[in-house]
């Protein structure tokens, strides 16, 4: 099962923000979208960030109302782990349990094609196992 | 599998804050203990909500800088979903995925005895299926 299983799924939609919007318009696009992260993309198109509501909360509580007009670019996290399509959803899920983020945008060809979200690849293994478990349990039955 | 099972290996712990504490001081809070919520208590020790990363957000992007002097009382999550160490995960993670809450305070004869978070549970959750897939190979294997 790859990352490809849950782009179909969930489609390739991605709510993206200009690194120059402030903090405050970023919360108010979580908040539209009821999500937890948006990218941040450059005006030709390229991944530079993401921001999430964590990132949100540690400026506040570093810099107090004064964060709330920073522009995105100054509190993103720059250091974005993505993947691609053809990424399995149980390695997936390990860099993400390990490296303790929830959201990793999906590239292909330098272009960001979708989001995966904890919440997507804990839903899609859960599935598959749950699948596997029923199939093992028929074979057993039928033996 | 309980959520006692959880309970035994993370502990008792449980951030909280004061109702009247301000939703900065809930923000540094968070980050401090690098943690997603806290529960809100009254004087006597009782839950009276919950205040998570996405509240913070949420009150900051109607209010503006406004938002960080509120009191916490008033931003927090006032019905609070708990459980009890009897509970299972399985049941506890449809809760979650269907209510889109993260976080579930544990009480036991009406005192809080720790707090379960999504990712505590997918953890024990996913070990648990892993155990059963095991159990069923090795039992096709030897049969």
């Amino acid at each position: 099962m790859t990352v490809k299983t849950i782009l179909v799924r969930k489609g390739n939609a991605v709510v993206t923000i200009d690194p120059t919007a402030t903090v405050t318009a970023a919360a108010k696009l979580l908040g539209e979208h009821g999500i937890g992260a948006v990218v941040v993309t450059s005006a030709d198109g390229h991944t530079i960030g993401i921001i999430s509501e964590r990132d949100i909360v540690k400026a506040l509580a570093a810099r107090g109302g004064a964060g709330l007009d920073a522009p995105v670019s100054e509190i993103m996290t720059r250091k974005v782990v993505t993947c691609t399509q053809q990424d399995t959803i149980g390695e997936l899920m390990k860099q993400m349990t390990e490296g303790h983020f929830r959201h990793v945008p999906v590239i292909e060809q330098d272009r960001l094609v979708g989001i995966v979200s904890i919440g997507d690849v804990v839903k899609s293994r859960l599935e598959q196992m749950e699948q596997e478990s029923d199939a093992l349990r028929d074979y057993i039955r039928t033996a």
